[in-house]
């Protein structure tokens, strides 16, 4: 498959897609580093936003980092973008603030702690804004580059997979990955409300976040068009 | 041209993108009928927006009508969509509050009222966001239908029109236009700071809507598509 796209590739073709939203459990201390803060993580969906649109931050004054001061990989992926051409749009996936820039907007809010309540309560709005989305580049566009910044996402993925059965561990913004935090959310999420094998709507519903619902949405309504999924296992989780 | 576009159309290859905003004009008594009250046409962009995109009103019970109680023509151009298979998006040029459907957001708020200050604070914002959605949509899709919802902007059009030394009487949703109450506004707002002849840009920064930055930015950087303004006396204001 990727050969196949690289063979004919003409970056006038392709759409990047950033899926950008909050979910709060960015807010849990140790849980994430895409932002210099806890409550900075909040921002950083916006702000990787205005760097892939507008090649600058504009609600705040620098790029999201680490609190190592390690800056976010948004800047690497506006550089690709611009070098090779491929034209971009960002989707609201559960902004907390909006950016500054144009973007597709689904009236999604921050997805909330899977640990605590149902994540999703709009899980339904978001999924028809996907297949909306989806139906609208379907055949214009191929590839359609589905990418992601959502913080805390690789911790809500760990949630769904689990949830569903799935033993894995994902990955992290993080120097060392904070498994045993991620366990903990996990251990709590499904022991609020249980485990749903088979059946990723719910599992999404209940632990997810809103960049799920809506790639879910996109994959199944594109048909014509190859999508690649560009988001690690934070995408593997939607994929799965 | 015309002839053209129709002998090689394909629907799927067509966009319809509905460029919606208010301007505080339509609070003037009188001066629309897109809505059964002066408030209630600050609505109607969001509305007809809900009935093109999601096939129903949301943010209101029934769909805009005038105070005689004829519906919108948004319906008719719903059934057009559905029944062509034609795809279509909105854009934000200046809701007063927004839809409950998915939109290209901007950012923008409605346009001042032109006879009391600039019309555009935001104009190159506007502007700038067309560039970018035309970028985007270039190419892909073809033709380009450029249509709005603007209650009032047959006036902002006459202003506009006015200003730049075009005499023209521009048409209304009104059974008999009201072209006294136009012509005052026109006076006024021309009073205040001016005529820009050869000068579109200052023109409708000063008197236009939001509708008219977004539409010129579209057209501006659309190379390879063609763009078919369909929205009479409006759209005969940017197209001019």
């Amino acid at each position: 498959m990727k050969k196949k796209i690289l063979e004919n590739f003409d970056p006038r073709d392709a759409i990047f897609v950033l899926l950008a939203g909050s979910t709060e459990v960015s807010r849990i201390p140790g849980i994430t580093s895409a932002g210099a803060s806890s409550e900075l993580t909040m921002l950083t969906p916006a702000v990787d936003t205005e760097i892939i649109i507008g090649g600058r931050p504009m609600i705040i004054n620098e790029p999201p980092m680490t609190p190592e001061g390690i800056p976010t990989p948004a800047i690497v992926t506006k550089a690709c973008l611009d070098l090779s051409g491929i034209r971009s749009m960002a989707v609201n996936a559960g902004y907390s603030v909006p950016p500054k820039v144009p973007f597709f907007d689904t009236g999604l809010h921050p997805a909330l702690n899977p640990a605590e309540v149902k994540a999703l309560p709009d899980f339904r709005k978001a999924f028809d804004a996907g297949l909306y989305l989806g139906e609208l580049l379907d055949g214009r566009y191929s590839p359609i580059v589905l990418a992601e910044s959502v913080p805390g996402g690789t911790t809500t993925a760990q949630v769904v997979l689990s949830s569903m059965g799935c033993k894995v561990s994902t990955s992290s913004t993080m120097p060392s990955n904070p498994v045993q935090i991620k366990e903990k959310i996990v251990k709590k999420a499904i022991g609020r409300t249980g485990y749903f094998t088979g059946n990723p709507e719910m599992a999404v519903e209940q632990y997810g976040d809103y960049m799920m619902p809506l790639a879910l949405g996109i994959s199944k309504s594109v048909k014509d068009s190859t999508i690649l999924f560009a988001g690690g296992t934070q995408m593997s989780a939607v994929y799965y």
